[in-house]
């Protein structure tokens, strides 16, 4: 988010056919819940323009890139790398560690669709489990996020939106922004 | 959880095809992060043994029913309805008061897919948005159950799993539960 340093999701292993809807939750769960970036990896680059339309509308900062090189990208990343999985250390356990670690340096968060390759683990400076249970890589990251900002990340200001949704009790609110 | 009002979770609006994988993770989210049951609406309905299934191996207590009326679970519901939407009031301002009636009764969380019915928001007793940001069913329903339960999720025990995670710094550790 604004003023701290960056945090970018890079998303691996995208599966063509299978992983369309997921991938695409898992970007725009970065967005949403204060990411800076997201980086997609192979073929999950395809989920690029759907995730920039969502940043047109409703507002950004927010970057997408591709790579094919996704290890490299965690290999030259300079700052800190937090992997997601369910075998990893739970994250009540190292949330505090990790959330000092960022106040100095940009945390690349790594989320995984199928097998990870076995050098992630060892490159990431901590694996971490939301729950050592099969459930969701966007469950995971969703509250990996809320728990890294604290909850700052709902107060989130939008830059260059088209369109605003106002809270409401009961029913939908959308409105245009005007320039 | 165990020794708490129940949490059930209602998963509305599957569409056949698109939606596979996003009703599952829906699903294994509710049980990963303390939910008690799931009720698969309609055709989401076909994801209930992918679900039954983690819940063999890894441990429950937790049940998966189907229905064909939704909305009628909805209206029967002997306890508080929250329904997740983009369009509600912000997670933050509301989540105490669910807190606070949790304590005596159980609650119903409803997440849809497509559009949802209107009645649907009519009925809830409280319309949350976890941001006011189009994202994820799935990273929401995560971020609201860990705000409701404040994290004791995350120490919840499983019974009868045939397989267990033991969380490691690096690498991965299932372990098969002796009888």
């Amino acid at each position: 988010m604004q003023d701290e340093p960056e945090v970018v999701v890079l998303r691996l292993g995208h599966r063509p056919g299978r992983d369309e809807r997921t991938t695409t939750h898992v970007g725009l769960t970065a967005r949403a819940l204060g990411a800076d970036r997201l980086f997609l990896a192979g073929p999950g680059a395809s989920r690029q323009d759907t995730i920039e339309d969502i940043t047109d509308r409703f507002g950004g900062p927010f970057e997408v890139e591709t790579t094919d090189s996704p290890t490299k990208v965690i290999r030259d990343w300079n700052g800190r790398v937090a992997h997601l999985t369910m075998y990893g250390l739970p994250v009540q356990d190292v949330e505090a560690e990790i959330r000092e670690a960022h106040r100095e340096k940009p945390l690349l968060v790594v989320v995984g669709a199928e097998k990870v390759p076995f050098e992630v683990y060892e490159h990431a400076d901590w694996n971490v489990g939301v729950t050592n249970q099969p459930h969701s890589e966007i469950a995971g990251l969703a509250v990996f996020l809320d728990r890294l900002f604290e909850g700052r990340e709902l107060d989130r200001e939008w830059e260059d939106a088209d369109s605003v949704v106002v809270p409401k009790e009961t029913g939908k609110r959308v409105e245009s922004v005007e320039e």
